[in-house]
């Protein structure tokens, strides 16, 4: 029994003295379980969080894989800014504070962080990341998570946008699941019919033209990635050596999670999944990762909205756990 | 097109304006929309809420069909009263007031309403309620409703407490589904083996004995409900008539729905469903119902824990529909 066992066990002790059936909070109670795991403690503590968004743009916008012109990474940045995005009212109603990062979109609004380009090469032609970028967009999601750390945060949530990150998702999927284009090509911001047979020809033909070696989350990353992907592989990485649990978001979220467990096999211990997204592959991402979702509301938006919306109930499990009176308080003698 | 069609309309037109892909933020959409339907209005409001939890306790628990002696439901209304139960920390957690209303349960504790009795006949030897004290319970739940209106609450969540009231609700199930008992009787706070077996003898028992007219809401209650659960029918009766959104929690609240439904057809239009609960029969009622949980995390502890859990995601949706920006105003013409 190694450390995490231990808490683990002295956790479900405590559950197993609140006052209610035993394992009736269900998920809730393995949630708390696992947190205290993560960061070491019977008392883990996931208040504040910050959600971490990352933005970037790819070149294989080019090939027509996408519902809304490439320019709309940018017009969302800036409505992100303004606070009229989906996640801006996410996170406000749920208690996150939201911090953003342009890490390699064509635009020139920055807040948390510095920009390293203006999108990826188009993976169809060149690899989408050269070695040099791809360790500087690892980096800026290190960063981002050593500052919430040193911020005081105690939990991260994940969240990205860019037109073209499904695309490239798949790709990233693809080659690290070893399946097929069709297999983890979804409609994205809503491509069909084809054009969503475009959208997997486009990613056959990227993955035949570099053959990633799938076991190397940096090859894989490189070839058909992109700097939001790689951001945020850097946040779950850096989150690995602190302690710190990551509430990925849907499919986009859980491709970088797939590189960055390729990068450092231990990198799942720290992921927890928030919800499962419309988009097909995303029930395959998280079979490989061995993650339970929380939630399944159909939500296909992205930004880290399924995490915003899921990091509520993480509290409210905390509550519980945290708040509840032990039997022994009760004056209840239990079996 | 009724005008609950109307509203429902209006409120996708106005998703769709809103800056994200069409319908990506699934089910959250249809919720709002179904929130505007029964509230009669395109901008639905659900803050503030209440939830409402009654307490009632159960003369067949005579038969040994519980895990914990019926004395238990007192020790948690004084647990509750002192704030320590599990739904005293998920309310706070969650943002709802908690109004307790000791309907019949044996405890002088009395919070908000008044107190009928010391708990139901044993209904294997009579019917659990007489008519007076049917008609009473239920407007103990009106009365509660009234007053969560008057003091400004735009939703109610329902939860309760009461050793036995497992067994009840599946007498009350099968009675209304017209199911075999062992088709609608679980483990409760915890019985199994035996004593699973003999529960849903005694179920069987009281069904055999009474024979309530499975379309008669008021006949099946006062046979084999008890306070607790025509107190929550009498709230949702109420929301009915004032078109208040009722959170329902699990399988208790679920099987004071049905008889709700049977009293009131029309009734079911202002009822939501918050999570499946991991009693077997819960889904057979929410079928039955036409209800769709919005989270399954395998809980079984009641109180309105499950509805607790699930009142920020409404409060969630509610600040992506009022808060997010449209397409116009981010300046992107959606083609």
């Amino acid at each position: 029994m190694d450390d995490s066992d231990g808490v683990k066990s002295r956790i479900k002790d405590r559950w197993d003295s609140l006052v209610k059936p035993p394992g009736s909070l269900g998920d809730l109670e393995t949630l708390v379980q696992r947190l205290g795991a993560v960061q070491g403690r019977v008392d883990p503590d996931v208040e504040p969080a910050a959600l971490l968004l990352f933005a970037g743009d790819h070149g294989v916008t080019e090939e027509n894989v996408s519902a809304y012109p490439a320019s709309v990474t940018a017009t969302m940045l800036e409505t992100i800014r303004e606070g009229g995005a989906a996640i801006n009212t996410l996170c406000e109603s749920a208690g996150l504070e939201l911090h953003w990062y342009n890490v390699g979109a064509a635009s020139d609004l920055t807040r948390d962080g510095e920009k390293l380009a203006d999108g990826t090469s188009n993976m169809v032609e060149e690899r989408a990341l050269d070695e040099d970028d791809l360790e500087s967009a690892l980096e800026c999601g290190r960063r981002a998570l050593r500052n919430a750390v040193s911020s005081g945060k105690n939990l991260v949530a994940l969240g990205e946008i860019g037109i073209g990150n499904t695309t490239a998702s798949s790709a990233v999927a693809g080659a690290i699941l070893n399946c097929e284009p069709e297999d983890v090509v979804g409609p994205g911001t809503g491509v069909k019919g084809n054009q969503l047979e475009h959208k997997s020809k486009i990613v056959a033909q990227a993955l035949n033209y570099h053959d990633p070696d799938g076991r190397d989350g940096y090859d894989v990353l490189g070839a058909v990635g992109g700097y939001e992907l790689a951001a945020q592989a850097g946040v779950i990485l850096e989150a690995r050596r602190q302690d710190v649990p990551v509430l990925l978001d849907g499919f986009i979220t859980g491709a970088s999670a797939l590189a960055a467990c390729r990068i450092d096999s231990a990198a799942d211990r720290v992921l927890f999944a928030s919800h499962r997204s419309r988009e097909p592959a995303h029930r395959k991402v998280l079979e490989a990762l061995d993650l339970e979702p929380m939630i399944d509301l159909n939500l296909r938006l992205g930004e880290g909205s399924g995490a915003a919306v899921v990091y509520p109930i993480i509290k409210s499990a905390m509550a519980a756990y945290r708040g509840m009176h032990t039997f022994e308080d009760a004056g209840i003698t239990v079996g």
